[in-house]
This record gives structure tokens, sequence and C-alpha cells, in this order.
């Protein structure tokens, strides 16, 4: 029987959980995770202590709240937007949501119908992928260069009267790659002018290289005609098991998306949204350290990095928690990623999962998320790496 | 532009509650609020304090769990199911969902594909007539009677090939009625007869004003080729702002729905999860409490009943959180419901927001969620609908 959901493919992480199964790891050769984008360590303990005080002393935190979000929330992440892309944008232009995943999901749903096309650079994020699909939509696939980043006018080439949306990650997931500014800029300019919408999904903006504003859409003021930002507080405050997210964008927009969240979720965890707000006001010090680390294991990446060149291997992209390779082996990328498992100990995702089946370039690539490893895990991470026999 | 979203209407609660907008309510005579079927207290302490203590010192809480909940709750809530309805549950037969509407918005993606058609007893759960709107299916009316009860020999006369499901609440929202468990036999077996499902919404089962199985559908052995039961831990534990529910159904509806799931939440909250695990095992008894509780309040609207009888007043359906009435005003319901809060200081919903446009039935029937008014506020209602000038 044909559905929605089995015109895609299963969860490539559940997947990829699924090849540890049976599989033992020596005390000396422990497994090196580096499959999923996430923290692993738990929020600092005074953001616990808030959410601790919210569960026993406010009631509120129990009830079902407003469809798009606690109003203190939208207000603090649009002042926060404010402040640090320039322009206006109002609390009303924002929605809190069960996580990331959702923002993008009701967001689809408000801009198309069936057989409608959206355009994704490729590698993508597979579940944007995999929303298109269960939507009835035609994913465009729009390819990247040697650089992991697409070209403006190759998108121009691919809008269609059917095409609603292009829908890009900076930085990226998988590939790591910041998006430049003017880039951001051209695409944006390129959406406004085909009137499409450009889905910018900033989950991973508090770990970016550039101390400053990455790009400059929200100071723009009209920038509410083209632009729908997507975010997580997943990564800032490590709050993965609490599903918040949030969408900056037109009011006209949210009306929309609203009646996707009240029948799918009616509203996001309350402990959630009172962390992320919580964190909002208190966290930037602990959030600016958190970024100085990862930034400085991306730089452990780059250090590392003639140990496993040396063996063939080349590094396509690298920025917040990834790092993108092309790997040196015969074996097909999906049946390399779960034989590290097996006889390396290492988990990371085959770009299989992120590219479509007739791409060839799947099959010669892989996903690190690194930012679990500290310098010396991505030093034991090379080590297994190069020890492999070529 | 037509999208997903446009082809349906706003949230009904969002939009009830700004009828509240700019109108005061003298301390003599307070809003009463019988609008949203939600508990408007918290949980018990202990709950609270479960919350507390896993936000404090359980990791695991704050990071992501697998996409089908957790394995714990899962194999509790399936035994406690083949405890309370006989047959045989497996722990992977049950998943965990952001809430019921969840599991039915993802349990309507993995069976059907544009164009197909869903049966909904009329009057429906307007979260349910939304999300087909916006899946791209047909909503296939099936009228109730009197007694606000389906007739499977109408059911069956509605099916078509691109039928996939009926898909039924009971305890009912809104009419409140609970099927018989004769009536929920017979649409399962029409279902499995015609090859489709039975998604059963048990959202109130906890209140259900039998003490026994309200069903024997579980106790056939192949229960899972045509049922799909969804749950909410919401009422029964008050955790309407943690968003926690289930899905009983078989383990290949579990697999799709997973890539639904994956794509929208990834994972419920962990904190939700813990919280309705820890209800399982230790609220047992205070359930127990809830439920004579909120029959006692169903005894009061049944005894209050012939005060507003008197004025013309119709008890169409009483059961779980709601008594469904027939009133007896010119007003269409739609205009009578904001009249009622300014003029009365009373909050209900018009049973236009549960039945299509077309359905002369919509413009005289009200929804009352007595479940959050005592014996005295049940009195104090009546007090004001019989005081309203015929």
């Amino acid at each position: 029987m044909h559905s929605r959901t089995r015109s895609t493919f299963a969860p490539p992480v559940m997947a990829a959980s699924r090849w540890l199964d049976g599989v033992t790891f020596p005390p000396e050769r422990p497994l090196i995770n580096v499959c999923q984008a996430a923290p692993v360590d738990p929020p600092p303990e005074p953001l616990r202590q808030a959410m601790a005080e919210a569960a026993l002393h406010n009631d509120a935190a129990h009830l079902y709240g407003p469809d798009l979000g606690l109003s203190e929330l939208r207000a603090e992440l649009a002042a926060r937007w404010q402040s640090a892309y320039g322009g206006e944008i109002g609390a009303r232009q924002v929605a809190i949501t069960s996580g990331c995943n959702q923002a993008f999901a009701a967001s689809i749903m408000a801009l198309t119908n069936e057989g409608d096309e959206v355009i994704l650079p490729s590698p993508w994020y597979f579940n944007h992928r995999m929303w298109l699909d269960m939507c009835g939509l035609g994913t465009v696939v729009l390819p990247t260069g040697a650089d992991m980043l697409p070209d403006p006018d190759q998108a121009a080439a691919l809008i269609t009267p059917r095409t609603k949306a292009i829908a890009i990650v900076s930085p990226n997931n998988p590939a790591g790659v910041e998006y430049p500014a003017p880039l951001l800029r051209a695409l944006f300019d390129l959406c406004r002018e085909r009137g499409i919408k450009l889905i910018l999904d900033e989950t991973y903006r508090d770990f970016h290289a550039a101390p400053d504003a990455p790009h400059d859409l929200f100071a723009d003021p009209d920038w509410s005609d083209t632009l729908i930002q997507l975010y997580s507080f997943s990564k800032a405050y490590r709050l993965t098991g609490h599903r918040v997210g949030a969408v900056t964008a037109a009011e006209s927009h949210l009306a929309e998306i609203e009646k996707f969240i009240d029948s799918v979720t009616i509203c996001p965890s309350q402990i959630g949204q009172i962390a992320a707000l919580w964190g909002l006001r208190n966290l930037d010090q602990w959030l600016a350290g958190e970024r100085a680390e990862i930034l400085d294991r991306r730089a452990a990446i780059t250090d590392g990095l003639p140990q496993i060149a040396a063996k063939g291997w080349e590094l396509l992209g690298l920025g917040a928690y990834f790092a993108y390779f092309r790997h040196p082996f015969d074996m097909p990328s999906d049946q390399l990623a779960p034989w590290l498992v097996r006889e390396h100990g290492v988990l990371l995702l085959p770009s299989t999962m992120f590219r479509a089946d007739d791409d060839p370039r799947g099959a010669r690539e892989l996903r690190v998320a690194f930012a679990n490893l500290d310098r010396a895990g991505i030093g034991r991470l090379y080590d297994r790496l190069a020890g492999i026999p070529g």
C-alpha cells in the first residue's frame, strides 16, 4: 500500500544506531561515536535547577501554553535576533516550536501543496528531504561545488512555477560549511525576485566562526516578505531532550503554521520553553565558552588533518558540529560506515544518507559530528582512521 | 496562494481564547471557563518531585531519546493495556508520541496518500478534521443519531476504494458519549472486512463510567491488523504542558510513523515521558480518585439538568470531560458563544467548530467541558445559563 510515509526512507540516525546491535567494544578500544549532531552532556547545573524549580513551583509549567509559544520567550528571542542581526524583529514574528524540525515541517505545510517543489542543496539535512517526500513535494537538487556551497545562478535556473522555496542550512548540516554573507544575500535576492521563500535553518549559528552577524538579511526592512529563519535551542543550551526550536517569519506565516502546530503537538513543552528563556537570560557567557571550545575542536580537526590526508582522506567541509570527508576506500560509504563500527569502533554517517540514490558522491563521502570529541578524542579518532589498512 | 494549511480553519481554542480580549469579569461574576478539555490543576506533588529529580540528577532526561519513546515506558504501557483489555500487546506495539494529536497525525500520514478518504463521525474532534484537510484528504462525514452514536451500516455505505480508515473518539470529544462495546466491535469488524483501519482515540478512557474494559478489541489475537489505538497522558496525570501521548498498533505501522516523528519532533519530551512512567507506576490510586471525582461531576450535570431543561436546553451527550447541549436560542452557536462570554461570563465552544459548515446542527449545539467545575461550579454554570433571557 502506498502512503505518505512509504514515499520516504527510514530515519538514518535510528538505522545507524542499529549498527551497534550485537557489537562489543573492548575496553582498550571504546566506541567513538561521531554519528549524531547532539550534545552528550546535560545542561549546566543552574539551568537544571531552574527547570526543577519550575517543575515544583510553577503550575503553568504543567499546563497547555499558547500554540506559538510563551510570549516572554517569543519577545526575548525577538530582542536577541534584533541585537544580533540588526533590523526590526517583533515578538509576533517569532514562534516557538517543538524543536527545529517542527519549524521546518510546519513552514513547508504552510507554503506548499501537492506536487510543488522545494530546492535543496545537496548534500541535504535528511529530515528536510524526508519531510518533502512525505508532503508529496518534489525535491529539486541544487548541486554544491568543491567548496560545498551552492551557486545562486544554478539555483535560479532550477526555479519553476511550482517552486515555493529554497531551503538551506548554515552553518551547514552535514557539510559544516558556513554560507558567506554575500551568498546568503544572493539567494535571498533571488527568492524575493522570483516570489518564493528562503528558508534558512540556523540551528548551528551559535557555533559560527565569525564573531559578528553571519548575514544582513534581517536588516532589510521587508525581510519578512521572503525570509523564514529557523532556530534550535537544543545545541546552545543542551536541551535536545526537551524539544524547543523557533521560527522567525512574517506574522501571516505564523498564523498558518499555528494550524499545523495545533493539530500535531498543540504547544511546545513548557519546561523546555522555561529552560530556553532562562538560557537566553543567563547563559550568554557560558555559551561563549561552549562556542570557543567547539571552535578549538574545529581547529583540532584541521591541525590533525595531515595524519589522515596522508592516507587519502580529504576534508571537504568544516564548521559548527561537522567535518565532512571524502574517504579513500573502494567500499561505498553505506557499507563502509557499518564496517567501521564493527572493525574500528567508529560510528559516523555515510553521505548516502544526505544525497540522492543516484548521486555518486554519496558513496565517497562521510559526515563526522566531531563536536563531542575534545582534542584528545579527535586525535584518537584520527589514529583509528589512519590505522585502517588502505 | 493555496497551501496545505490554507485548506483548513484556524485553531478553535486559540480563536475562542481571543473572545476574552478586552472583556472584564466583575468579582461577583467571574469567568466560568468550560472551553478547553484540559486539567487546570498541576500534577500531584510527588509527580512534580519526580520530574524535578529527573531534571537535576538524570542526565538522560536532557538528551535525545529514541524516536518511538523510552523503552521502559513502552513496556509499562503495553503491560497496562494487556491487563486492562486482555489479549496480547507487546512493548514493540506501543510508541510514545508528543501528545495524542501527534499519534493521530503520524498515523494518518502512514495510512494515506493525496485524495484518500477518512470517515469521521460528526461532530468530530476539530484537530482530526484540520489534519485531514492539511493532508489533502477527503473527510467523509458519518452522521450520528439522537444518541450521538454512529451506525455501522451507515459507515459501511460510505466506504469507497479511497477510504483508508474510520477515526473515532470514545469517550467522545466533543459529545461525551461512550461508544458501547458492541458498537466498537461492529466498527472494528467492518474495518477488518473492508481492509481499512479503525483509529480509536481513547484520550478520555481513564474517565469512562464503566469499571471494566470498554471494549474487547485487543482480545482479538489479530487486533493489530485493524486497530490503531491512541492515548494521552495529559488528562490522567495532568501533563498537558509536557506533550505525552501514545499509539498502540502493529509494529509495521510504528515503523512508518517513526519517519513522521523523526522528521517533525525527533522524540517526545524526556521529562514528560519520565513523568508518564512514574504515573503509571505510582498513581493508580490517585487516578481512581480523579475518576470518581469526574464521575461525580458528571452526575452533577445530570442532577442539575432540570434547571436549564426548563429553559429549553437539551442534553445530547454526556461523558468523560464533556456535556454536549442543544441550546434554546435563535442566535446561531458561533455568535452565541462569544456573546455568552461578554454578557454572561461563560466561555464554551459552539458546535460549528465540530461540524461541517453546511450542517445545520452546528448552529444549535454547544460543548461544555465541565471537568474543571466541581458540583458548586456546575451549579453556578447552570444558574448563569438558566438566567439568560429566552
